[in-house]
């Protein structure tokens, strides 16, 4: 199958975006003194107030013959014109809780059904000195009894998603490996890996 | 010091905006039809390709009476109207290497100086379905002798930024205390503090 790729891009009116806009605001700095600060924003914020999840999923084998696991995804990201890995993730749509939206998006991008949700994050921002967007980490229990395979995705047409699962302690290592293939990172990703990768160096090294 | 707050947002045309620029581009899919995409952008990309770095400084102590630390900051983004916990980070200039806007940035915002560079992260991206915006996180070495005490900043006029040393094994439990004080997180902050709960977790539970 051929590759995505950007074909032309163009400079986009603010009056003619459908799902994105620019904004400029006047704050006040802690002297009392006004400043300006331009940004891009979501017009599609639901009524939550949050953007979106990325979703966690822990792959937990139920007899203990699998390390413990979780899923990424390969995408095509028009903006950066590349493949990029990431976590799961998906805009909340109205209505919906954030932990709904998780347990919806995992299935659909992976086919995964989680049992329950871990853990919700505090909320977050993706991007703050440039986007408005916000977004929750939600992590879920993926517990599955035997063998570890793939389900079917369930997938949106024009969604072009590639799930694959990982062991978690090899996260760091498969991201290197991604790198080396051309691929770029979620800087998300990356920095759940990171602190991964830190918390065994300290325990290894006693730094 | 009173804080500070946005007191008006408005619509930016694109082509009055200085630091962001909105862009549409056609690519094709795996299949070879076309479609569009909507975009932000930062027009001072460098002619290094990257945007701007995060820091992650391992406050080490030579003498082993402090416990591994790193440095975080508390900063009010106008793009979301509240405080932010982040990261130390920080647009790459004309010529920087990444690693060089990372020591730069790491004393200006905090007044520590970097003894070294422990490793640079792939090319990351930040929100890759809305901006094209990219990073690297660059691992800095902050050796101490004595006692872990706050340099003095050097930060630029209008720069308003308080930056915090904190025991990187209690960072997830920092973090949840400034949400209750009504603080934002960053989102790679958060999943660097994830990455480093969940192998302390894995390693206590054996899951």
């Amino acid at each position: 199958m051929p590759e995505s790729k950007v074909v032309a891009v163009e400079e986009l009116a603010s009056s003619e975006a459908k799902w994105v806009k620019l904004k400029k605001c006047r704050y006040q700095d802690p002297t009392g003194k006004e400043r300006l600060w331009e940004f891009a924003e979501r017009p599609t914020r639901s009524s939550s107030g949050i953007d979106a999840v990325a979703i966690l999923a822990l792959l937990r084998s139920e007899t203990g013959k699998f390390p413990p696991s979780t899923i990424i995804i390969e995408q095509f990201r028009a903006p950066v014109d590349r493949y990029v890995v990431e976590l799961p993730a998906g805009l909340i749509s109205e209505g919906e809780t954030p932990e709904e939206t998780a347990i919806r998006e995992l299935e659909e991008e992976t086919g995964f059904k989680a049992s329950g949700v871990v853990q919700t994050s505090p909320l977050l921002v993706c991007d703050p000195g440039m986007t408005n967007a916000n977004m929750k980490l939600v992590t879920v229990d993926v517990p599955f009894p035997e063998n570890l395979e793939m389900p079917e995705q369930k997938l949106d047409p024009g969604e072009f998603i590639q799930a694959r699962i990982v062991e978690i302690a090899k996260l760091r290592a498969e991201l290197k490996e991604y790198e080396r293939k051309g691929f770029v990172i979620d800087a998300r990703l990356d920095h759940f890996a990171s602190g991964f990768e830190l918390a065994e160096k300290l325990r290894e090294s006693k730094m």
